[in-house]
């Protein structure tokens, strides 16, 4: 091995989880309810870190990410059944967060676009939570992803 | 009766709802999971409703009200048994949408803003879902809170 | 005070939550989702330990009451908006766990009845769940109700 | 085609689902909640169904499976990110229900003991529920599942 060459990891920019609507997530209006797209958006996170080696809270963990700011439009419903997949992106990092965007797609159709912003955390010293610096081993399996008009 | 008045009614443009935090909202991290928040701001938005003398989804309803965009900001955490009040203000009223922002405060202290959009659509005719007007016996119960600013 | 006897205290035997049915709480049949019967099951468990002056889990604790067994069977179904009593009972009451049943009503007709064990457990160690006593300044506040049959 | 033997389809008596621990159906104690478990196992029923060639719940259903009765054993608890195996087996087929019996197992373990019983109802003609026979299509891609104690 060459010195200071670190071996090969995994980098990741973005994900996609392919995931069917459940009974228990819709709601009378016959749809997924609209609270749970955001399970969906935080549940290709996990798995996106699960893909980068990295469990998001390990039970012993020194650091936790919670969420400090999300947002979703919805353009088309899902509906019991339905096989989607969530597209999503790092957008932004920085020393001490994490944001992305999720595109939920059904039949080539975008059904709903999210955002998330997550802040790393001290679990050491209970509340308040105190912000601080991603640690490096996780910061390093992570960068932005192209913007999606520089795809060819 | 004098002609042309209408008999009074309710006119709402604000609600507060007091809520206390259950188990099955809290997570791992021993907080309340952030999905849980836009449950919260839409159970206040129905108790809006119900407060104006309406019900948001009767089971023989004509109209639905989807949401088509919802975000929120978290800056405090909510644990297991808290008290908590839920503010919530219509922000924007047109013919097809009602807009509104909600407060989550906690023992005076905010922890978090959220806002959320609804527009109106016929539930005749099944899927795709079509914008309506909002009929007149809904749209005359809610008017656009004063902005927080303007307040004395 | 006279030797030997303690102040005055509550000790609960039942409790009746009175609740209504949130939207994100039904299903695409148009009726309450029946995994959330559970949930309101443990809602009116945690308002009775609360009426008898106790938090059934706060942060700090020392003991916790994971449940063993529960079950339900639904008779009716809730839908959106209904109001309805739960109906919580404790039928049995041993060093180490408790037992309820719970009578879920609406408009004086029952929806649904469960039951539900918990067990008390030591929170100091970590896993495995290690069974205890359930401590005195608990288990005096509550007692076995009498029997639905002999209620005048 | 020989007559009185019909085209061969499948019949299936018993289902394995795989599936991991999502973080938003942990609770403040650090574990799956309890009311989590019936959404695991009738998520597994739903893919036995899909398995089966049917939807259990097409958006234009005449016959819906409300559920009668439910019930769950809690022996080992569950964590985040923990992957888990539910098996879903048939124990009681008549000519309006079925019944089910379910296992919840984690590294070869057991951590849960599951039952449910639904119900055929008309979905024609709207509340209340009326009792159905299960449609011939239906009842015959199910049989019981030869019991445990029975395996080789």
């Amino acid at each position: 091995m060459i010195p200071g060459v670190r071996p090969q990891q995994i980098v990741i920019s973005e994900f996609r989880l392919t995931r069917r609507v459940q009974f228990y997530e819709t709601d009378a209006a016959g749809i997924v309810h609209f609270s749970v797209f955001f399970r969906y958006m935080e549940e290709a996170e996990h798995a996106m870190w699960r893909a980068a080696g990295l469990n998001i809270a390990p039970q012993d963990a020194s650091v936790g990410f919670p969420r400090v700011a999300t947002s979703f439009e919805f353009l088309k419903p899902l509906h019991f059944s339905d096989e989607f997949e969530v597209h999503l992106r790092i957008t932004r990092k920085s020393t001490r967060s994490l944001s992305y965007s999720a595109t939920i797609e059904k039949d080539g159709e975008i059904a709903a676009h999210g955002t998330l912003t997550v802040a790393c955390i001290s679990t050491r010293g209970g509340d308040p939570m105190r912000s601080t610096v991603i640690p490096t081993e996780i910061a390093d399996r992570f960068e932005v992803a192209p913007s999606e008009g520089t795809k060819p």
